[in-house]
């Protein structure tokens, strides 16, 4: 397990908290939640970083408090750079209004400035 | 106007039905909207090609059948190939739910295959 | 019930299906329904005609295929008329997407037009 | 009205603030929504422990940080216990995405444990 | 891989299609996404008939016209009657809107009558 | 953009934060937004007193903590009542649930009493 973490640590940059009681308290669950991961973040078609500016779009997106700063967290140390995420939000802001950029900006500009 | 209508379908591919109802009816808001879309779609610190996965994402993740479609519908021409959105949508499964990545796998084996 | 819910056509337009089945299978609930939306869409600091134009562009944000649908059919026999609504869903646009204001726009140019 | 908030107050365990300043403020309406209340959490084919778990959910599912704490906040009381909710969370997460399992955790983790 | 289909068959009642398309075509998304089922439908403090209930209100919550219809096609199988999920559903009416009842109840009485 | 800034202020009470951070750090953007803006909250059909109260419903349907909030900032001064903005959400509850009513009462009671 402690192997896998570091993996999935590896590709987004910040282990979420919720991964890490499952990892204590229900090692099944998180052995599921690991194992999706690895299916989902791993580079393949879409390098982790653009996977990452993704989960801070969809985040924002749905006015998502936690999860924009939860994936805001990790970005910076998986070599995302802050215009890249900007410039995402832009394309988030024409989908899901302006406050969803909003809530994507103040997540970055705690984060990664 | 046609000039911007040309640029824009540049850059996403397929321009929406609401954008040349207003290019036809009401101008002075497809002026407005068009000078908001060239400060979102153009090539920046991102690719367009990255930005419309983003949007197909956002898109899926708010369960938004009409949109999602409508940003699929334009995917291909710009040169966004189906892998790169699958691998998307598993990010946004993760975030938003199943039934998001449904949202969006369906689109795109609907335009892109 | 029957006087509820012609009180109800004359306030919103059109009485939506379900409380028609709530009121053939189950009365409770469509007396409860009934005593809700008295206090809900009579006139008040608000004209109903204001509260028409606010259902509508809440669905709109939320993308409710069947709540805009729903809600735009009764507009025009209140004497909402489709500039406001137009306008209204601009500040949807706004606030929840070009994609909220796409699905308002649809369902006043089937039932306000 | 003050037995009817008590008997609310019997069936989800703890009464919205909302509610409270309704009955204060605006008898009227607080006698609306407390018939709907009664409508809808009464026991009837489901107990109104399940009931509860599903509010929880529902709101976790919307990012509700209001409505998933509110509800939580009465799950105890009523005899609905953790194990419970954080199953349920669990279908929660397929279908809304992982951070609304996260939303309906730390809820229950501070309300009820 | 047949025989985790068949199981997951048998805790929510119909597999949906998205699962079918995985299991065909990206046998590793299938197991991961299988395994996480696993650990979310098997009965545990809460019934597979609960977890379904929840299931379908959530996705009515979310207007999520395809979840809520893939959800509620595998009820009746598994052993949950109507008048559980109408019920829960008035739950999803105060937590989510009037329109949020309407989304599910149109499921169930397409699938479930 | 002195100026139009000015102007945006007229119309809804009080700039957004973002607004004047675009206007320091991307006075492009700044431009492309306060153009579409201007086409969004400018007296037309609607009075600005109308549009405002569609903002903060809207952004409450959403459970939008920070666009309610800055939303309900700016009513006041623009000439909106509270008992206007309070029967809006009253619609707002019918259509999308009780917390979303209380999202928006709890701006309200902060901003506008």
């Amino acid at each position: 397990m402690k192997k896998d973490l570091n993996e999935l640590e590896e590709n987004i940059g910040k282990v979420p908290m919720i991964m890490k009681k499952w990892a204590d308290e229900d090692p099944e669950m998180a052995k599921f939640v690991l194992a999706l991961d690895k299916g989902i973040w791993s580079d393949g078609a879409l390098s982790k970083q653009t996977k990452k500016i993704i989960a801070i779009c969809v985040a924002a997106a749905l006015r998502d408090s936690h999860a924009v700063r939860a994936q805001a967290a990790g970005a910076t140390s998986i070599g995302v750079n802050y215009d890249e995420v900007e410039e995402a939000l832009r394309v988030t802001f024409l989908l899901a209004g302006m406050p969803a950029y909003v809530w994507g900006r103040t997540a970055i500009d705690e984060f990664m400035k």
